[in-house]
C-alpha cells in the first residue's frame, strides 16, 4: 500500500511509491563526468583574468587580488540572474506587478583544483568554504535592500550546473521568496501551537526513531526527512537551535564540514556518483526568528524526473521510502 | 536589467533574467526520439493482455473490451502511483502525519499507432482523447472519496515518461493538492476583492496586449503567460468562464482539439520537438468555485534543469521573456 506522508512544516503531502520496489542502482547514474577541459575553464588558477573581479579570496599569504594561490575565490556570476545596481522601481502594468530584478549572484570557488569534488576534499578545505559562504552573508547583510540570501550548490549538468569546476552559488534577493515565506510561516504556526521549535521537534523523534538517521556527531544530525519529495534526500540539522546560519560558532563549522563530507561520500558511494543540488535553508536577514526558525542543509541527488504530475499538484511521488534510503546511506562502507 | 514579474494569481515571482539572450536555437533539444520497440509496446494494438484489464475505450463497432481495433483505450496504470482499494487510515506517528495512499491512476492511450505523437494527429482524434478525459472525470466524480482529480502528459522521457507510445494519466486524489488549493485561494481573492474572475481578467488584457498571444480561436486563447516558470511555457484558456473541464459543451471540445494541435505544432517547429508536460488545471470535484475558477491547461516544454535556486526559493529564472516566445512561435510557419 503506498504512504501518504505529509512533510510538518510545510504541509505538502508526499505519496511514498514502494510499489515499485525501487532499489539505488534502479537509479541508472546519469553521466555527470565530462571531459577535463581545464586550460578554458575560468575557475582554475591562472585564468583569474576570464571571470569578473573577484570580491574576495582566501589565500595562504596576502597577495594581489585576482592573482593565483588562493585556497576559496568568489566572484560575480558573469551572467546573473539579478544585478546589483539600481533601485526596485515597482510597478503595476494593468493586472500584472513588475520590479526591477535587483540583487547579487555570486560564484564560490570551492577549490583551485579543477578535478576535485566537493565530497572528496580534505574537511579543513570544506570548513573554508564554509567560511567563505557566511563571510559573504555576513557583508551582503549591510545591504538594506535585501531580504534573502541563498547559498546553494548545483553539482554535474543535470542538476543545472553549466561549468564542471566545483563551485557553489550565492543569489541575495530583495523579497523573502515563496518557499521560505511559507517554511517560516509552517515553524511560526507550530511555535506559536507549543512554544517549541519544529526542528528541534524533528532532532527529537527521527534521534529516537533511529530509522532514518544517515550520520551524526556531537553538534549535528544527517537525516533522510519523514516526507521526502526525492529519492536519498537527506538534511543536515544543528543539533543546537540556532536560526542564522551565519552566526555560527567556529566549533559549529567544525563539526558541519566532517558530517557534510560523510554524506556526500555516502551519497556517492550508493549512488555512483550523481549529480545533486545542495540548497542553505537560513533565516531571512532582518527577521526576527530567533526562537522559531532553525537552519540546515538539504541535498538532493538528482535522480528522478519532476514531471506532470508534481507540476500540477505540488505533490511528489517518491518511489523510495526515507527509512529504506537511509538504510542504504548509513550501512554504506567508505 | 532582469525583470521580476509577479504570477498574479498565486503571487510567485518570477526572474525574467534576458541578459543572457536565450534564442530558441540555445535550448538544445534533448533527444526524445527512441528506437521504436513496437513489438513489445503494451500501448500498441494486439497486445491488450500486456496492461491491466481496460477500464473503457472507444471502437468504432461496440466489440469486446480487451480487444484490438480501439481509438482511445483507459487502463489502470500498471505501476500505480496510489491503490484504489481501501480507505484512507489517517494517523499521527508522533509528530508526523500519514494516511493510506487511496486513489486512481489510469492511463490515456491516445492512439493506436506507435509513431504517432499527439501534435500529428488528425483534430478528430484528439477530440476523442478530450471527450475521454472528460468521461473518466466524469466517472471518477462519483466515487465520494476523491477531491480532485489531475489530467497530465509526459512526453519524451526527461519529461518523466517511462513509455514512449503516445499517452496521458489521470490520477484521483483523496485531497485538494497543494497548489490547487493555492491557486483556488489566489482566485477566491481576487473574486472577493472585484467581484470578477482573474482568469476572465488576464484574457481581456492579454488580447488587448496583444504581445503575448500565440493562437486564438473562437472558444480559445493560447497565450506566453505574464510570469512564466519556464522558457515557452503556453496556457490555453477557455474564452467563455467555466470552471470544471468536464462539463464543457461539444463545440468547445471542437474548438479545443484545433487550438491544442497548433500550439503543440508551433512548438514543434521552434523548438525542434521537444520533451514537455502538459497539466490540465480543473475545479476540485465538489468545491462550488463556479464563479471564481477558471479551468485552462499548461504547457511546458522541458528544456531547461530545475536547480538548486528554484528549490531553495520556489522562485524561477527563466532566460526567454513571454514576449519573445510568443512571437517565436506565433510567427512560426506551419
Amino acid at each position: 500500500m503506498p504512504d501518504l506522508r505529509r512533510d510538518p512544516i510545510v504541509g505538502r503531502w508526499v505519496i511514498i511509491s514502494t510499489e515499485r520496489g525501487a532499489r539505488p542502482h534502479d537509479f541508472v547514474p546519469v553521466q555527470t563526468a565530462r571531459p577535463v577541459t581545464a586550460t578554458l575553464c575560468p575557475f582554475c588558477p591562472g585564468q583569474e583574468r576570464l571571470t569578473p573581479k573577484e570580491i574576495m579570496a582566501y589565500r595562504p599569504q596576502p597577495l594581489q587580488p585576482n592573482s593565483p594561490n588562493w585556497t576559496v575565490r568568489v566572484v560575480p556570476n558573469k551572467f546573473p540572474a539579478l544585478q546589483v545596481e539600481g533601485t526596485l522601481d515597482r510597478q503595476g502594468i494593468g493586472l500584472y506587478d513588475r520590479m526591477n530584478g535587483i540583487g547579487a549572484h555570486e560564484v564560490i570557488i570551492e577549490t583551485p583544483n579543477h578535478t576535485d569534488s566537493l565530497a572528496d576534499m580534505p574537511t579543513k578545505r570544506i570548513e573554508d568554504v564554509l567560511w567563505a559562504y557566511r563571510d559573504r552573508m555576513i557583508d551582503l547583510k549591510k545591504d538594506v535592500r535585501f531580504r534573502y540570501i541563498l547559498i546553494f550548490k548545483n553539482h554535474g549538468a543535470v542538476a543545472g550546473a553549466t561549468l564542471e569546476h566545483s563551485h557553489s552559488q550565492l543569489i541575495a534577493l530583495p523579497i523573502i521568496p515563496t518557499s521560505v515565506f511559507e517554511e517560516l510561516e509552517g515553524c511560526r504556526a507550530h511555535y506559536e501551537q507549543k512554544e517549541r521549535c519544529i526542528y528541534c521537534d524533528i532532532l527529537r523523534q527521527d534521534l529516537a526513531d533511529g530509522d532514518r538517521i544517515v550520520a551524526e556527531n556531537h553538534e549535528f544530525l544527517c537525516v533522510a526527512p519523514y516526507a521526502p519529495r526525492f529519492p536519498f534526500e537527506m538534511w543536515i540539522l544543528p543539533k543546537r537551535h540556532a536560526g542564522y546560519f551565519e552566526e555560527s560558532q567556529k566549533v559549529q563549522f567544525e563539526s558541519l564540514a566532517p558530517i557534510l563530507s560523510e554524506a556526500l561520500q555516502r551519497m556517492d558511494k550508493v549512488l555512483a556518483k550523481p549529480a545533486y543540488n545542495f540548497i542553505l535553508h537560513s533565516s531571512p536577514l532582518h527577521e526576527k526568528t530567533g526562537d522559531f526558525y532553525h537552519w540546515h542543509i538539504e541535498i538532493i541527488p538528482k535522480l528522478t524526473h519532476v514531471a506532470g504530475f508534481e507540476w500540477g499538484t505540488g505533490f511528489y511521488i517518491n518511489p523510495v521510502a526515507p527509512e529504506e534510503s537511509a538504510k542504504f546511506l548509513r550501512e554504506a562502507v567508505l
